[in-house]
């Protein structure tokens, strides 16, 4: 059995009346060049006037992530104070991005110069800071937010977790999507300072994108003009060929990759 | 300075005109037999065929907490599976009581024998344990929860909000009140199981009482009632004398004391 992952393939035949030769989906594929699937969770792909890679993307999973746990999870207010890490991921841009058309004030922390670099003058986040770059979490925060944080979206856990609940304001809101500092680590590091969320009255929640499948189509209607107006942009980082497909799943523990990391196999 | 605290006491004279020469009034008092109150937050007791005491209790601040802390920030369901941490405090044995009367299945934990006795046998919980008897508090919460727990009432933190976070159900509730484990050590114990918000949808919300101030009058007509007709009892450890103060402080850091702490000052 080959490795799954989310793909976009076409149809080169069917026994399921719904797809015909020739058509888009997106669903689980193998890390291989020809998949049979037999998963019903398969979506026919309507839109092609943007790129197909974007269903990997700001049109996939990633996307409808953003969007539930910012819209749904939270309850962001013109002008909260809100805080993205692993702002230059495939959820985190977007997040950004989002939070600036709600307008709200938006700063951003990722791994490189280059990150950095993108969240500021393209993702237009507010500003952004590189954490390898700072030996004390708690003061970059307090730098940035002098008024504390409103609303935080949770995407790397450990210590960014612990400086941020130092930093939360009054009945802020924190979105758990992951924690990927944590991942590869045999006990996961402890987080101290809880008390916080009962002295601020935080409210800390995680959830799944699945139970938002329902919102799709609406995130769809939503995102698909922002994106042919240029007011929301998305990065992606392209691995050619299945044989990058090892390499680049290593790299997202590193953060070797900048945006959305895609692999493909196959161009037409 | 005296240190404060809140109390009961009797007017012996005021130059507020809402205050005459022998009402009761609660409010924050010094410890010491006679106080000077010139704080604005001070309430005249009305129903006075009830224990006075009750009012540092049940009736109280206590009581006001359990109240907001279950119904308002979890929203409760019949049947749901609660959990309690120093159940049998000041507290717990009140979110215990209003859970089973909303119809939940309520187990608590406490730290000594006598405290799982009254848990059991005076409050009405379906099961009580002893943490310092479970080497595994993970285990334990899996012998009396088999199928999760759908709402925790979180007074204690470190090691037993670690377990909890293990045997969470899916979209479980967590009403974040105090984490006693805590508060006396110099670097808070680190919480690692947090991912399982994630995996579990969990929500996790830190309150604190005075944001329900307005309830007060609301709760008095619900919980009144109970305690005439006997469906809600309170106990409480009442210390005779000012000079047992320190001691009875102190003693709540290590749970000398059983049910709601209490110094008379003087009786009637």
């Amino acid at each position: 059995m080959p490795i799954s992952g989310l793909g976009v393939a076409r149809v080169l035949d069917s026994e399921n009346p719904e797809f015909k030769k020739g058509d888009l989906v997106l669903g689980m594929t193998g890390w291989e060049e020809y998949s049979l699937i037999t998963d019903s969770n398969l979506f026919k792909i309507h839109h092609i006037d943007v790129p197909l890679s974007y269903y990997m993307g700001i049109l996939g999973m990633p996307g409808l992530t953003a969007y539930a746990g910012f819209y749904e999870v939270c309850s962001p207010k013109k002008g909260d104070y809100v805080f993205v890490s692993a702002a230059s991921g495939a959820v985190g841009q977007l997040v950004g991005q989002f939070a600036k058309l709600f307008g709200c004030y938006v700063v951003g922390s990722a791994g490189s110069k280059d990150k950095v670099y993108l969240l500021k003058n393209k993702f237009g986040f507010d500003e952004a800071f590189n954490y390898k770059d700072e030996p004390d979490l708690n003061a970059a925060l307090k730098r940035y937010f002098p008024e504390g944080i409103d609303i935080y979206f949770e995407n790397v856990g450990g210590k960014m977790l612990d400086a941020v609940l130092l930093n939360m304001r009054i009945h802020g809101q924190i979105s758990v999507c992951g924690m990927i500092s944590q991942y590869n680590l045999d006990i996961p590091e402890g987080v101290q300072n809880l008390m916080n969320l009962v002295a601020k009255r935080v409210r800390m929640e995680g959830f799944l994108t699945p139970d938002y499948y329902h919102l799709y189509p609406k995130f769809l209607e939503m995102i698909i003009p922002h994106i042919k107006d240029g007011k929301i942009v998305y990065v992606e980082d392209i691995a050619e060929g299945l044989k990058s497909a090892p390499a680049a799943l290593v790299g997202l523990f590193s953060g070797r990759n900048v945006g959305k990391q895609v692999v493909a196999v196959a161009t037409e």
